[in-house]
This record gives C-alpha cells, structure tokens and sequence, in this order.
C-alpha cells in the first residue's frame, strides 16, 4: 500500500509539472493537440488525487495518525490546483482566443524557454534513446513532448527513442537551447 | 507601456515557477524560512496581477481588441492560481504539519530532483557567477536558492557569484545531481 501511495504521489507531481509546460507549449506554438492532451491529463490527475485520498485514509487508520494523514490530502488538492491552471492555460489556446502577442513575446524572453525543432537524420539524438543522449545534462533542455507524424509522446522518458523527423518540444535554459539545435541537426 | 507589460509578464510566469520549486524545497527540507518566502512572494505575484490587468485595459483602448485584453487577463489569472496552489504547499511547512513520509519519499523518487549541498572552498563553483560557471548547461540543475549565513538570494539569475560557504538548492534531472555534487566540491 505504502509503495503504491508513493508512486501516485510521485505521478501527480510529475504530470502537474508536465501540464504547465505542455499549456506554456500550446500557447507559444498555437498548438490545440498539446492543448487537448492537458486536458486528458487533468482526468489522470483528478484520478490520482482520489486515490491517494482513500490511500491517506488507509493509513491514518494503519499508524492512528490523522495530521499526516490530512496533510496528505490537502498537498494533493494543492498539486491539483496546479493542474487545474493549467488547464486553464491551455482552454485559451482551445476557445480560440489568441492572447496578445505580448504574452508570448514575455514567454521568449524568459530565462526558461521552451523550444520547437525537428530531428534532422544527421542528428546526434537519432535513434538514441533520452537516456543514452544524456540530452538534459549536456545542454540543460529537458523533452516534454515529441510529434512523430500523427502520433504524440507526452512526457518521454530516458527509455524514449528518437527518431530523425521527430519533432521535439523541450524545455530549459536560453543558454542551452543553442547545443540543443546544434544536437537536433549533427554532432 | 508594451515593454512594461512584457515584462511583468515574465516576471510573474518566473515567480509563480520560482515559488513551485521553493514550495517543494521548503518541504522536502523542513525549511521555513523557504516557505515564508513564498508567501513573500505571493504578494508580488498580486500586485503584478493587478498591473498587468490594468494594463491589458489601456492595450484594448489601443488597439480596439477587448478579446486579446480578456485572454491576458485570463492568462495572468491562471498563473496567480499556480502561484497560489505554491502557497498552499508552503503553508503545510508553515503550520508545522509534518506529512507523512511516503510524501517527501516520493519526491526523492522522482525524474527531478531538488538537491541541497553546501559549497566547499576547493569548489570549482566558488567565486564564479552562476552564468561563468555553465552549472545549468553543464549538469542540467537550475539553482532556486542560496543560502549564505543569515540572508538568502531567492531565484539567482546569471550574475549571482557564489561564494564557499554557501548552501545552494537547486532543481534538476536526477542523472545531474552527481556531476552537480561533485563541482560543489571540487572541480
């Protein structure tokens, strides 16, 4: 039960954090499917929250702990509320309403940056997977999404293998963006 | 007036995700001072909100676009609410409701990583600003905070110059930690 608990624990910090840079994604790209994918995962995260809920009354029950417990609960609505904006962020890229193009000009100028490019065939990163290209501590980007035709892989893992043509969406620092598009065409 | 929205723009999209970060921080660390200083910065996060609503008005008398006006302030909402759910979280610290462990052992378990290390006088860091020492492209950990004696720099930008001495929380891949520790030691 602990073991459980822990992963869904793990698994909605991770998929809140994934769904701020997914909406950020589809807001600087205009993009809806990015946008569409927030929203199925705020059903993940919803289902999540429920279950570590049960799971802290579990264990309130196992160590007669009630404080743990409903700190448990309420860190878990927390993260949720993280989820929920971004989702909110994202309904904007759906409804159709393009923000000024000042929000996005802020976002470009951010230390953190979210960058868009292809796999060339010439890459480094082709046919590697995320965990053999050491990609996130040579440059620093971290993949959040990848587009291979009409298929999507949302929040890749180090067991993700990329392919030439794939288009990646990654984010992180505006001083390692420039290695990133260096790795994305060549050595 | 455009350059100045732009700017608060980023400031409060940098604050809300600087003020995640310290959230987790101050609960994976017990560390209250951290978590004050969220609170501390929820303030900014309002007051910037505030700003840029009143600014997203005058850009509608401008250019005649009330749908462009209303996504901005919309946008500016979402992002309070990640700011927000940041509180919350720090406020689990605050009130001195420990959670259970499975919590902070789940985050310890995740992709990325918070990592806490002090600065040795033998560091390659040492007496380097952040942006000279390359510490984000060259391990992929982004440092939220510096801790040196009694005073704290909150979200160091690229100018910050670490000194031995100071303890430094930083962000990051789990694969980066080991290099990022190492380099707080020695080269």
């Amino acid at each position: 039960m602990k073991e459980k608990i822990e992963e869904q624990f793990l698994k909605l910090k991770d998929t809140s954090e994934l769904m701020i840079d997914l909406a950020y994604s589809a807001l600087l790209y205009d993009n809806k499917e990015i946008a569409k994918e927030v929203l199925e995962l705020e059903g993940v995260v919803d289902k999540l929250n429920y279950k570590i809920q049960r799971a802290a009354f579990s264990l309130s029950l196992e160590d007669q702990n009630v404080n743990k417990a409903l700190a448990m609960i309420r860190l878990a609505y927390s993260i949720e509320a993280i989820a929920d904006a971004a989702m909110e962020i994202a309904d904007v890229v759906l409804r159709d309403i393009e923000p000024h193009p000042i929000f996005k000009m802020s976002v470009m100028d951010s230390d953190v940056i979210i960058a868009k490019t292809p796999v060339k065939k010439s890459s480094y990163l082709a046919n590697k997977t995320l965990g053999q290209s050491h990609l996130m501590t040579e440059t620093g980007m971290w993949v959040i999404a990848v587009n291979r035709g009409k298929t999507w892989i949302y929040g890749p893992d180090e067991n993700t293998k990329i392919k030439s043509g794939d288009v990646l969406f990654a984010r992180g620092p505006r001083e390692g963006e420039k290695e990133f598009l260096k790795l994305t065409k060549g050595k």
